[in-house]
């Protein structure tokens, strides 16, 4: 079976079926970046062979275009779970929908150095990271039967991610996500009863009421949300109000960039290194209502064994408020603005 | 910290935020079953005075009111995310909603048998154990404050159980959970187009096209979803059309507990005891449109390190198509019709 698409007859949510191959089912079988283990790492240099042709690589200018030291490479995934070729051959069965899987499935290799963490990356190399999520959405979205592209990043086995080589994912649907719909469908439901962009007025009640901000800096505002699912969730949003992520100016690269790691650098420390994912949240392209959405980053730290009912009723028990969350992470400031070094000496100062 | 519920401000969903105590926050505290390891059981028999005083308790009638052999007992959760004295208060805070966590978090204790699995209860265990459900949702639903009561199972602890004993959570809530919400509205718009209810239709559907059914009784059909997002989710649907679980007849109770346990015994012989959760899904009391809505159990088994992805999209992707694992499980009939001892004869008069 090639991948599909299905439509939950009932609440509207699309689902991915892959195809399995064989004939006893394996639920075991993850598609996102299932590459045997035991192998050569086949995102460090060196091993470029092991992917499929590079669709994007940003390399360093040494004269040589053919050169391998790249900063940022993407590629196609090798278990897709979407193929990039064909119609989409809409189809009703009965009272369900149905749509061949196309769309495309991408790794954003992050950086060459396989041991480095997010967190611990140069400033100019988170910059290329989103550099490449924006070269490959805005790529993408040329393609007229895709109509968002989902870019998330799943850090640590429990987070989802099956090789430890920094990575990200781009997906490329010929559907819009339903968690993406229902903020499209609620923030224009506020828009039409209040004139303004929902997010816009989150922004100015978190920075005036402060009890939930992480972070700031000039072009962004990193905070826990009122009412979070889940221990630690943050949410990074740009001041200034846009809908689409691809908008993004080199400038506020640099400001996301900077924020981003500074919210992952405070999760790392407070709790030992988490697994965590982030999802991009953009409005589709062609939104004919961009006053009404605005774009912004949710990273979710993964700490607990999550149980299962959440699923089933959408209903969420989430134990650390966001204010205590929102505290523990801003009391982490003395620790990390000072540079280690700093940090000895004034020890030694103090002992002396 | 008192609990609280907080509403997402743009999709509307509500969450609990349960209080913490003491200074750092930590994450890794669960409330739903969160009771000290290394103790004995406290659900054992023998152990009754270690859980709050029991709710409801069936007993075995040998004339004595206040024996110990109960075969069902359900107790208040000694660690509950919801308190059951006061008012909801509903206050705004700015754009926000919120309300007191009032509610009822109880535990459903399923057998007095330490290590039995669900579907190793007799025939009239299960029965009780579903008696039990609607027994305390009757009674719950007494209490004008609550608007709805989740019934749910965490099987195993990567599913969310932290204590072996079997045992489910009964959780009223003076909200109704996003999930539910959607599924009223997408079954109401339905409705409103082709005037019949949704769920009978995909019934009807279903049993005819047969490629996705697990199982059947006179009362209760077993399918996996078309639009599933895990591998070998199950969705248990009544044939007759009924939009309140709690309406259930002794008859039909029977029915259930029979498909219940015939599900859960396929999943654990085709995936090993896996972990699962499974969630009755209702219409909240006084829904005025039961025409619309038809009540179901959904069974998901937790078969994968789920990526978090999926959160912050609400898109899925699953590797297993729903007619493989119907069709895997449906195969199983042959095993488990026959008794363990005709198996063997069978073996025995063929080698002669």
């Amino acid at each position: 079976m090639t991948p599909e698409l299905r439509k939950d007859p009932v609440i509207g949510r699309w689902v991915i079926i892959a195809g399995e191959r064989g004939h006893r089912p394996s639920p075991f079988r993850r598609y996102a970046t299932a590459i045997g283990s035991g192998e050569p790492c086949p995102f460090c240099p060196g091993n470029e062979g092991m992917t499929p042709p590079e669709v994007l690589a940003y390399r360093t200018d040494d004269g040589d275009e053919r050169s391998q030291k790249w900063s940022v490479r993407v590629v196609p995934n090798r278990y897709p779970a979407l193929r990039i070729e064909g119609s989409l051959d809409k189809q009703a069965e009965g009272l369900y929908d149905r749509m061949r899987g196309i769309g495309a499935h991408e790794i954003v290799i992050e950086t060459p150095a396989h041991d480095q963490e997010p967190s611990q990356y140069g400033a100019r190399q988170m910059v290329e990271v989103i550099n490449a999520y924006r070269d490959r959405m805005t790529d993408l979205l040329h393609d007229v039967r895709f109509r968002y592209v989902l870019v998330f990043k799943n850090h640590g086995a429990p987070a989802g991610a099956t090789l430890a080589h920094p990575h990200s994912q781009v997906i490329a649907l010929p559907v819009v996500p339903a968690r993406i719909d229902s903020e499209l469908a609620g923030a224009g439901r506020y828009y039409d009863y209040r004139g303004r962009c929902i997010y816009c007025d989150i922004l100015s009640q978190e920075v005036a009421d402060a009890r939930r901000l992480v972070v700031q800096n000039a072009d962004f505002v990193a905070f826990a949300p009122f009412a979070s699912r889940f221990p630690f969730e943050i949410s990074i949003m740009p001041r200034g109000h846009d809908a689409f992520f691809w908008t993004l100016t080199r400038h506020q690269m640099e400001g996301l960039a900077q924020i981003l790691q500074d919210v992952l650098r405070r999760l790392r420390l407070a709790l030992k290194d988490p697994p965590y994912n982030y999802v991009i949240h953009t409005a589709p392209p062609g939104y004919p209502n961009p006053e009404r959405y605005h774009w912004q980053v949710e990273v979710m730290p993964k700490l607990t064994e999550a149980a299962g009912f959440e699923w089933g009723s959408g209903f969420f028990i989430n134990p650390t408020p966001p204010e205590e969350a929102a505290r523990y992470l801003r009391d982490l400031e003395q620790v990390m603005d000072v540079p280690q070094g700093h940090l000895l000496a004034g020890a030694a100062a103090e002992g002396k």
